[in-house]
């Protein structure tokens, strides 16, 4: 069943599109039947939609075929099917975020990212499963290269659904690794924008969540994050994200720092033989790779970032901790034990820990600005290796702690609110395992190009 | 019908309320129905309410007399009647936010401020009226000391109900200067606190709100911003407001700096003067005055806040524009002229015009932070001279700029997050006319100090 082979492999992708759209050999009405007709092949196994709309799919696809018809598409993805992580709020489908005391809950407006999404054409086909309110707690998506896998997550769905061929693109979201997590794990290029770069709408409330595209190809990834910062900005208090309104250029990186995070220590060896055989042909092209034992700074910026585990988790704990708290007491058995057990820790800080924190977190952006000037960007595992096996919780045995995988890559880029795209340039087992480009608050796209230069440059590599 | 006298009014406080609940003397349920009383009586007249819950709050009176009878109360304010601005959700009660578009609104959770003043054993009374979306737009509320007069907004029933003598307390929230600019105009003690020291909870979508008590004591400002913040902290990536658990002691200040801001030049020659005799108290105490004249990061701070009315205004509505614009979409006919007019200009503003008022804040910011060292605090007019009338908007005739007042004293502290709290100390005409102090960024306690400071050694100024 584990046959990915990042060669070979083909995406959905809808770049190409536009210009048969407008020539009328294709339309947006039979792209979305090509997708449907995979998500009804593909779903029973996949399960990557919390909801489904085909009809209203339907529809927009027909409105966006009049426009590609009459010579005015409203932007470079009208037409474009997507699925939109069951966090964010749609105002014509249930908004349940993986949480059984959300159940049929339904919102009345879109989030900003969606009625963004809906003003540039693009077509709203499904929300996609997500772990339990963003968090740890498994949904039923299963990985397509192996079902007896886990996507990732929290962005499962979106993951999954892209990985599956039913859709080129999917909204996710990531407060710690749940977009390049499952980016990795599935064989998608996404990106993790700079903090505040994509406008969260209504869902503020934790500081170190971003909401990104999933998508087949890069073209995909940039074209929907540009369009949607066109019409929505960035978070109140920051710049929106910036670039070219196409895929920037494929950029050769002169220098890339490799950056081993807490993840090196747990990687298993067969990995980390596939990621140094793709760091060598970085050599071999004539970049100079940077490792912590080359400079000073690269070392104090693995230091502060060497809980960042902890780091990230409790910040995020302590951040939800108060609505979550409420809506357990609301609804005490619509909310998982590992969600309650989340709480429960949290609950356990004091203020001075959590203002500890935001210190920790500050030091640690810092001491990734001082690298800057060192590369043009950092390189590193989107995840440790592939996806791993979730059979489900045991009943009666304590949870599971990471079923949804171990975000341990993840955190020290999440921490320092930094842009990350995720490429798939590796297989291991037969399964995907992402590499993560990383760059400073801002840049994303200049993280875009150089991650397109890898991609176009480096022959991917798949280890047994 | 201009009546109101600084050294004679007297309003309803809580703050001794606690030890004649302990010795039975007293009870929340007795309190509550002195409270309803005045509102019976008054409401007609001021309509400070969007929704009232007379029989909830009985209820939950009853089981604050059950808990201090058992010597068990929740906390200082266990039994304090309340009134929540209608901009905070509520799950037992509509949250219209001045709207039309949100008639009926039911919101399922409560807002986190909400949320920790049931946990603190508040009895939530009402929704206090809120001008439109927090805008310009007023709702039906008069000023208690005369009603052809506004209260201010957009905090203007829980300033309203306050001054009215209906409850001790109400929250409110200001972005440019919705809850010190009320408070000014109707007598009330209000905190502002420093941006981000109490969290907003589901209300994060601008970058320069925040919630805060109106009252009519410092005790009973000063002890329910401390018993929330208990509860829910601060916003996500801020520290929490800090301070004593009881209301500071009262710090007399050596040095205050006298902030002009953009509404100087516009005062009314009587307000000026009884602030001018206010000042000379503090002189006549030994404490030193400084104005722009006096040091020149002064008067760089009153130059990087010379546009501010502009800076700030155009922050808050870029951030607004795209959800509002999505709500216009949906109710055309539910969102006022008034606002839809504040939309349609952050419509025309481009992301670079955003980021260049961000550059502006944050240099503001900075010119804040230089003058620290100079004073123990900033002090000028909460409130441009004293209510303006406001017969109504005139059918076929341009809309009313202002109609709840101008901010034109707020926006320059609103801007760099700045901490303030407004005293009743002066009447110009009959009616209030409140005085600001204002401190650095996280001195919420001791800008509390100094007020009390002030409050307890200052006479009162009246003049006709």
């Amino acid at each position: 069943m584990s046959s990915y082979d990042p060669k070979t492999f083909q995406a959905t992708i809808f770049h190409d599109r536009p210009a048969a759209f407008a020539a009328g050999t294709d339309s947006p009405r039979a792209y979305l039947e090509r997708c449907l007709a995979v998500i009804d092949a593909d779903e029973p196994r996949v399960r990557a939609f919390a909801a489904l709309d085909p009809e209203g799919a339907r529809a927009a696809a027909d409105a966006s075929d009049a426009r590609w018809r009459d010579g005015r598409p409203l932007s470079a993805i009208d037409g474009m099917p997507v699925g939109i992580k069951d966090l964010l709020d749609t105002k014509d489908m249930p908004t349940e975020m993986g949480c059984a005391a959300y159940h049929g809950h339904q919102p009345t407006a879109d989030n900003v990212m969606v009625a963004a999404l809906r003003a540039a054409g693009a077509v709203i086909v499904g929300k996609t499963v997500t772990a339990e309110l963003g968090g740890a707690h498994p949904g039923p998506t299963t990985n397509p290269f192996d079902a007896s896998r886990t996507p990732g997550g929290s962005s499962s769905g979106s993951a999954a659904a892209v990985a599956a061929g039913m859709l080129p693109m999917a909204i996710g979201s990531q407060v710690g690794g749940s977009i390049i997590r499952p980016a990795g794990y599935c064989g998608n290029f996404a990106l993790k924008p700079s903090q505040g770069a994509l406008n969260r709408g209504n869902r503020q409330t934790t500081s170190m969540s971003t909401h990104g595209p999933h998508a087949g190809s890069l073209a995909d990834m940039w074209q929907t994050a540009i369009e949607i910062a066109a019409r929505t900005g960035g978070d109140p208090g920051y710049p929106a994200l910036r670039g070219p309104a196409t895929l920037p250029a494929a950029a050769r990186p002169s220098r890339l720092i490799v950056l081993e995070t807490q993840g090196w220590a747990e990687l298993d060896d067969t990995s980390k033989a596939a990621f140094e055989e793709l760091l060598a042909q970085v050599t071999a092209a004539g970049g100079e790779l940077l490792r912590r034992a080359d400079h000073p700074l690269i070392d104090a910026f693995e230091q502060a970032t060497g809980d960042a585990k902890h780091v990230a988790s409790a910040i995020t704990g302590w951040e939800n901790h108060w609505s979550q708290r409420d809506l357990i007491d609301r609804a005490p058995d619509g909310v998982s034990a590992r969600a309650q057990e989340v709480v429960a820790a949290a609950e356990a800080m004091t203020p001075g820990d959590y203002e500890a924190l935001l210190l920790t977190r500050a030091q640690a952006l810092a001491a990734h600005h001082a690298c800057a000037p060192l590369a043009d960007a950092m390189i590193t595992l989107a995840c440790p290796g592939p996806a791993p096996l979730w059979p489900g919780d045991t009943p009666g045995a304590p949870l599971a702690p990471r079923p949804t995988g171990d975000p341990i890559f993840n955190y020290a880029t999440s921490l320092v609110g930094a842009p990350c795209v995720s490429l798939p340039l590796l297989a291991v087992g037969g399964m995907p395992v992402g590499v993560q480009v990383v760059g400073q608050p801002g840049e994303d796209a200049r993280v875009t190009a150089i991650a397109r230069w890898l991609n176009e440059n480096l022959t991917p590599v798949s280890l047994a």
